[in-house]
């Protein structure tokens, strides 16, 4: 994850308490872009111009008697006063554009008043790239306030090492589970070589994949719904710039640009304004179908394929970017996918027996809660499996 | 100024070139409330609800043929589609509720499925304080990326003090302006009594009433309508609190609650998330009724008044403030007012002449521009006064 939502209170404890530092990150960026048909559209046009269309609509349907409890007058008014306010509409209820969507002529010291951009075609709000882009910080796991560890989302996992102090150990291979009468073996590989260690419980967190492939005793049920889980092909992909561009020409501070193209998402950074260079995240692709395509290219080939849709975000890019880095969640050992993505069926079947104990066997992780995919998941699953270890 | 957007270069090209570090202000955060007849609400409640509410009405105008120019089917599906994501409405196009709006019961690793909050009553939603409030950060001055400088906003004034060096006088306040053959004598006072200078050319930044009352041989026309241009009687109070309560019990980090009583809003620091304490602004007033009934109450009456209207929002505020510091623009010797509002009157008729120079004086200042009460307005204006020097 990249993000920690205001609300993921679990994560956001761990934080506190162990200070690591918090900072806002940019998730709604009114200046990215959405990648048009027609070419890039900043988000500030996009986001007022379906407001103003959405608003003229439901007005003109008022007109028309849509209303299956008809209000007084009063309420009628105050209903057309919020329509106007959320659409930025006129006096006529109609939207004629708005300042909101950005100028075509700017405000400054000069003699003319400044003049709002023109609304756009109203076909183009069609295309699902703008309106789902626009929708996207709706989300409740997506809406302001977000925010980032300073420094990276490694100084949480950091700081929980420093506190568990010799009880972590880290690069340790399990390789195999068997319960025995005082409760289960489990034998890793270490630094040096082969250990094993019997206890009266057991807390697994490794990811479903991984587990399923574990040499374990569990029941040939469990294994097969392990197994069954799906996991993302979400992947990502890093640049280097020398130049913060997207700052510099664009005014482009934090968020993310949305593209139909393979990329899906490139990220601004959301700190180090001003600075001199940057990382920028040409990807973040979430389809799987894209993710496996994008993993099955080699390091030069993603690369090629990332930049090139960038490129068609801001021309220019493929001169401002180096020093590509990228994962492929499904492709990674000690993941086997970016996080589990259960069916209403698999929830309905499959939770209940995966989330349940099994003998000295404990389990959590990401998948075994509401939340798959987000550190808060991972933490509320292993508080709900220590209480059933209590 | 406590902000500044994202699109405003000349200040943020300041920052850049005087390396004033930035960091993201939270102008929109769906955690902070909105204070409804029934009791505080959470912001991403109303969006969520007002979004559901328009989408409706907008896809049931649709039903009932409001369309002008009537769309073939794949369009008339694909503003259905754009509809239901924008509104997060049904397959039946009806707003049912969402999880945009927040959880009953939330998402965690427990055998039940999160559930979403049932829709507001819609009549809660045509209060303007919510529909208001809800609708702030689409503006294109309110909307994200909003940044401040790292440090407080005069880090900026005291970067420029410092790139300025001797050139700069400080505590030197003018007394009279006089034309004479050579250009204008300028008379003020300073650490060591009074002294003049004279000078071809003289760009004067005061603020408009200030300039109004100065002792000057500019015209009386000039002098008048400096006199008739009206100043905002904004004020701001911020308390200390010994513990955030607002991150502690609310998760809100950063961002702006809004209330109908005389405090007006409510902000929240976007920096030093979770530090041990912090500055809360109580009160952000813009009306000038409000305002001025605000300036008028001694330093103990204004901390009552913004207390009582915080505990509205936040029961048990007023146990956790303390130290309030106030400040109401009308009432500070230096400003006059917190800044220009024209009427479109005076940008016809006075404008002009304001901004036009008058022999050997030049003018800048916010209210000299289209931007005015924000720093970029001033920055434009003065750049634009040079020129006219040149």
């Amino acid at each position: 994850p990249a993000r920690i939502p205001h609300h993921h209170r679990g994560i956001l404890g761990y934080c506190k308490a162990l200070g690591v530092p918090l900072e806002v990150q940019v998730n709604e960026n009114r200046a990215a872009l959405l990648q048009a048909s027609t070419g890039p559209v900043p988000q500030r046009r996009v986001q007022a111009d379906l407001r103003g269309l959405i608003a003229e609509l439901a007005a003109k349907g008022l007109e028309r008697g849509t209303l299956e409890a008809p209000l007084d007058e009063p309420d009628l008014e105050a209903l057309r006063a919020m329509l106007r306010r959320f659409g930025a509409l006129g006096a006529d209820h109609r939207y004629h554009g708005s300042s909101r969507a950005g100028w075509d002529r700017p405000p400054g010291a000069g003699p003319e008043a400044p003049r709002a951009l023109p609304p756009l075609d109203a076909r183009l709000l069609l295309e699902p790239t703008l309106w789902a882009g626009a929708a996207f910080t709706e989300g409740v796991d997506y809406a302001a306030t977000m925010l980032q560890p300073v420094g990276g989302m490694d100084r949480i996992a950091a700081a929980l090492a420093t506190a568990l102090g010799e009880a972590l150990v880290p690069g340790a291979e399990v390789v195999s589970l068997r319960r025995g009468e005082a409760g289960a073996r489990v034998r890793w590989r270490g630094a040096d070589g082969m250990r094993e260690e019997t206890a009266a419980q057991v807390l697994i967190t490794l990811p479903a994949p991984l587990l399923a492939r574990l040499d374990t005793d569990l029941p040939e049920a469990r294994r097969a719904g392990l197994a069954a889980l799906h996991y993302s092909s979400a992947a990502k992909l890093a640049f280097h710039c020398a130049r913060r561009f997207w700052e510099e020409d664009h005014a482009i501070y934090g968020g993310i640009s949305w593209t139909p193209g393979e990329a899906t998402q490139l990220w601004y950074p959301s700190h180090g304004f001003h600075a001199e260079g940057g990382i920028l995240t040409g990807a973040y692709i979430w389809d799987d179908d894209l993710g496996e395509r994008f993993a099955a290219r080699g390091p030069a080939g993603r690369a090629a394929a990332i930049a090139a849709d960038g490129e068609a975000l801001h021309p220019g890019l493929g001169r401002e970017v180096s020093a590509p880095v990228s994962v492929a969640w499904s492709r990674m050992p000690r993941a086997g996918g970016a996080w589990a993505e259960w069916t209403t069926a698999q929830r309905r079947d499959l939770y209940p027996l995966l989330r349940s104990p099994e003998g000295p066997y404990h389990f959590a992780g990401e998948y075994l809660s509401w939340l798959t995919g987000w550190q808060e998941g991972a933490v509320l699953s292993a508080w709900n499996a220590l209480e059933g270890m209590a």
